[in-house]
């Protein structure tokens, strides 16, 4: 199934047909604040499942492009990401270690957007904000101290996302952190629909040019490891969200560009990238940062 | 007012009699999930505070010890933590840089756990885990690109905060993930009861030894700075919580050792430490990473 949040937070199944609303099944769409109904729909989505089948078969379906897509999960509790996830993005970034020795690092709920949202770039003279394709992963189930093997129990589903950053040797979280620096969607795809994820094609163009493509069967930690990784040290919630790591090709945005994701059996964006008026930092301006080079050290 | 959650989800506030129930006010423990009503209770405590304060002077109060403190917070949104934020810590940690030039970094929201919790260590062989005391800032307004001057708008009060950290040279966020890594308690004091915020006493004592001590009138970034960095590049939600970063005397703990911090104004906690059976990761395991030496270059 394809799960898509919509119009303030309605939730609806994506059919051929168009789009099904299922709000009133989801308790979605109250105006409830935080927004929490995807989180409780994946978390009871198996008992939750005869009732949506009969809604997709018995719905009337409305048109995909008579409503506003939202991000699927706009109130994850985390947002993880493995840095350095390929070994060609790692040589092109000459960075000495991977997500293997490194774990993971974080990033911010309110740095989701949704596959109708623009990127907003901050004001940061003289950096480059850079596109990071990815596979992104959906949680479905609380869970610690998970095993490699078990990886599927805990894996709701599947949509694009990108990881957008702005370019320098400052903390990594704070130049990954920006709102809408962290695009998903254009919905869910659940996992049984996904025979391989391991073999997934993904690519990504900005203004038509292609600058990203791989697959997921060349990522240096695999699914089950990052699934084992990220619930060895904390306790995953249904709606959590994992960045798998971009592969190489990764370059700069700027005002008026518009990046196409798309990743095989999961969906496509297309997202318009603006200049912002926000988001000046002192960070950005200190003297003590270096001046950006391709090959950073240590882009963490 | 002093806003304590304890007994599965309750809200009460803290008086001199002991604590007083405003579950109901507060629409508190109804047992939903995930828990965010202290989220809506900080979002609304102005519009609230008349009923509140009749209810502090109306109702019965029962006495601290019969109840189980939790956590105040249990699902905020962010916890956004500055590194090296005492220029004290910076030379004990040998690190090159400061919170100002650096940004911030984020824990995960599933670290955090209450004044009655233990402190549980992972298994990682081989490695320290420090204590690093830290006055916990709690954000009581949703807002984004906020002016340094106005920083009062944005904070709804203080907490005793501890930042547990796996040392070693991985990702940080990843080394300071784990379960139980957050205690933040033992309640939050709101912020027109601390009238210098910038002049408060912090100390940490492990097994009665007095290991940091300090006052937040030596922090770099500063609280007006930290709210204003933090907000321009995030948008800012009521419950997020800043981790303001901690002194010198970061040391080890082991298992059994009782850790207590204490923060003028604010209280007090006393935290056991327990070596606990979760938590191996190859991570750590893997020879890539250098042994760990007191002063690490960069402790990120």
């Amino acid at each position: 199934m394809k799960v898509a949040r919509f119009d303030n937070g309605r939730i609806g199944l994506v059919v051929d047909a168009g789009l099904i609303d299922i709000s009133d099944i989801a308790g979605a769409g109250t105006g409830e604040w935080p927004d929490t109904a995807s989180l409780r729909l994946i978390r009871d989505f198996a008992a939750l499942r005869p009732q949506l089948e009969l809604a997709a078969q018995t719905r009337q379906a409305v048109p995909l492009d008579s409503v506003r897509l939202e991000t699927p999960v706009p109130w994850p509790s985390k947002v993880i990401a493995y840095p350095v996830n390929y070994h060609a993005h790692g040589k092109e970034m000459g960075a000495g270690y991977r997500a293997k020795n490194q774990g993971f690092f974080l990033k911010p709920p309110s740095s989701v957007s949704g596959p109708a949202d623009a990127i907003e770039l901050p004001l940061v003279p003289g950096r480059e904000v850079h596109h990071e394709a990815e596979l992104g992963i959906i949680i479905g189930k609380q869970c610690r101290d998970l095993a490699p093997e078990n990886w599927r129990e805990a894996v709701f589903g599947y949509a694009c996302l990108m990881d957008m950053v702005v370019r320098g040797r400052e903390e990594r979280v704070f130049r990954k952190a920006y709102d809408t620096f962290c695009p998903v969607g254009p919905w869910i795809v659940t996992a049984d629909e996904i025979d391989r994820p391991d073999q997934l094609s993904m690519k990504l163009w900005v203004n038509g040019e292609l600058r990203q493509a791989a697959n997921t069967r060349d990522l240096v930690l695999d699914i089950p490891g990052m699934v084992a990784t990220a619930s060895a040290v904390m306790t995953l919630y249904p709606g959590d969200i994992i960045a798998t790591g971009t592969p190489e090709g990764v370059g700069p945005v700027v005002d008026g560009d518009l990046v196409r994701i798309v990743i095989d059996q999961v969906g496509e964006m297309n997202l318009r990238v603006i200049q912002g008026s926000r988001g000046a930092t002192e960070v950005f301006a200190d003297a003590y940062v270096p001046p950006i080079v391709k090959q950073e050290l240590t882009d963490r």
